[in-house]
């Protein structure tokens, strides 16, 4: 049932890639906070509204004791985010960002013999960890909906009782599709212990399918589950560097054996805590978001350029022509696009920017067609 | 020649610990910033000047910025610390902490076989990287000048080709103590590839001695060579978490791999280079430093409490009694002083904090002798 209604949404797709569902919130008001002069940064899934207000104060507060180590912060910190998902607050591991997170996990399973599962593409992050560990690395493609093929994924976890560590980045990054959660219950659910699950849910806030829900359900029951988020995304603070991981209390003990001691600047703690405590800010995050999309929606779709159902702050679309030759042209027109994702180089990832960036994207995208580069 | 000058500056004593020499710098006048309502913190080495008034600026000025990740910051303090040093910019390796660093000289080190020197007491933090791995570790006990063993943590280390991590904190944390740099230079001079250092300088420029000096010198001719600073001391900014390693090219290139991604905050960052660009700064805090000392040592010579010949911005005491005890009662008076070092359980670390809280300090020590518990 819950599949489904996923299925409906638009996920039943080819890997060609078909439009998906329209944003709904469009009627709330952005602010222009810090844009910087120079290009358009729509290359790095940042949030650019920035700091939320209570954060930059938060931030100007906390500079008289930015000489101190962190410790009280910390702690009200792990404790607003046990609240906020109904855990105690040894389940919550913080992190240098939520990439830490991931380093620590790849880390705390590494061995000679350890499998690591992971789609192509995704967020690269976890292969880079495991490069100088002695993982054997299994990318499985996507299937034909954009979503990871947990039927292939599970078939290679299974084949033997080596420790795996699978990495499931729902939504995916960088192509913004859904993973039905579903699909992901029912293997949690009968996976044996052997099997580690690194839900990477740093773009948790966007999604808003009726397939979709958070992983941290099963952390109590199941300790080889470890579900990582951000602060970088819905909240704006990739610069703040600011992550945490939700596991079972023996988990996160074990895992957080590898983070980098003190590893939590003492203003992005207190810019995550203001953050938290502003409730209007997913709102707001989550509106200018949406007319951003429809914006760039608007464009793709008058231009015939294919693109995924995303379901974060950014979009994969297609384009017709060489992909570095296309990222070079944007540069040269100041608006930087995301990296190259192979296999995937017929597609740009671009991120959603302000309102009125995003118009200047569409703009140079109409004159790219014009020049007939598109 | 070196060493001798070096020995004559008060290191050629007894393990009891005697007094040193006195600190000459006490012209200058310090500013109180943001000094904390609550306790006064004299337990974790840091700076309580605070971050100087141009990293503060720059933090503000950052805020705009901190939803982006940081890059060209990245590249700019790495520019800067480099000039600074003398060494091509690939020789720098950012960490978020220099306790960062000493995670990724462990994981790059680690193995099986690997074997762990380390004097003992000494900063603790790289013998915790070290537990989840599967190190071999020994501890090698502080001479009689309360030096590091270097004859003995050679033998141990020459022992056997295993790969080894050699681990000198210098000036050494808890006691604040110098090993002479020619010992230290006379063993990687000469020491096969096998054997690795990773030398911690994070209390360098607390340090005077005609005997010491940075082994930054060697990162050219020995890529086995690591040497480790922060911005945590004496610029002020332990709750920023920055720090970095001075290394060959390619071991710097090699442990990066190690870092946890985008591993730095980008206030972190401007402050830092903020810092860097602040030529007064420096002696700034050596002279609210000397202060400090000068109020400590007056007071523990009054007392009859012997004292290690500290190089650093703490100070090593003899207490009377139980050490848990003597911390306690500090803390129902509103002083934090330093853990526990075993085995120095009857010495108690005191972190120098503005000469007015030094003042508070002696105060409250004198109370506790005219009581008889020290």
């Amino acid at each position: 049932m819950e599949r489904r209604a996923f299925l409906n949404t638009g996920l039943a797709l080819g890997a060609a890639g078909i439009a998906g569902t329209a944003p709904s919130r469009l009627n709330a008001s952005t602010r222009r906070f810090g844009a910087p002069d120079g290009p358009v940064r729509l290359s790095s899934n940042e949030n650019a509204l920035g700091l939320c207000p209570a954060a930059r104060q938060a931030v100007i507060d906390g500079i008289a004791e930015a000489n101190r180590y962190p410790g009280a912060t910390r702690r009200a910190v792990a404790q607003a985010l046990a609240t906020k998902h109904g855990v105690s607050t040894d389940c919550i591991v913080l992190g240098n960002g939520s990439t830490e997170l991931l380093q620590m996990m790849v880390q705390a399973t590494a061995s000679r013999r350890t499998k690591l599962i992971y789609a192509e593409p995704t967020f690269e992050d976890v292969m880079e960890y495991s490069l100088p560990e002695t993982y054997l690395r299994h990318p499985v493609p996507l299937d034909r909906r954009m979503a990871h093929d947990i039927g292939r994924m599970r078939e290679l976890a299974e084949r033997s009782w080596d420790p795996t560590l699978v990495y499931i980045c729902n939504p995916n990054n960088p192509t913004g599709t859904l993973t039905p959660c579903g699909e992901i219950d029912e293997w949690i659910g009968s996976a044996p212990e052997n099997i580690r699950f690194l839900i990477d849910e740093a773009y948790f806030e966007y999604a808003h399918d009726p397939g979709y829900s958070s992983s941290i359900r099963w952390i109590m029951d199941r300790p080889n589950v470890v579900v990582v988020r951000t602060f970088s995304k819905i909240y704006g603070m990739a610069g703040m560097r600011l992550g945490y991981g939700v596991a079972h209390p023996d988990t996160a003990k074990h895992v957080a054996q590898f983070s980098a001691g003190t590893n939590t600047n003492e203003l992005a703690l207190r810019a995550g805590l203001a953050s938290l405590n502003d409730t209007g800010l997913v709102a707001r995050s989550l509106d200018s978001n949406a007319r951003g999309v429809a914006i760039l929606r608007e464009c793709l779709e008058e231009l015939g350029l294919e693109f995924l159902p995303g379901h974060t702050n950014f979009l994969m679309h297609r384009i017709n022509g060489d992909l570095q030759t296309y990222i070079g042209r944007m540069r040269e027109h100041n608006i930087q696009v995301g990296r190259p994702f192979p296999p995937m180089l017929t597609y740009s990832r671009v991120s959603i920017g302000l309102p009125e960036e995003m118009e200047r994207f569409a703009e140079t995208l109409r004159t790219f067609r014009q020049n007939g580069w598109v």
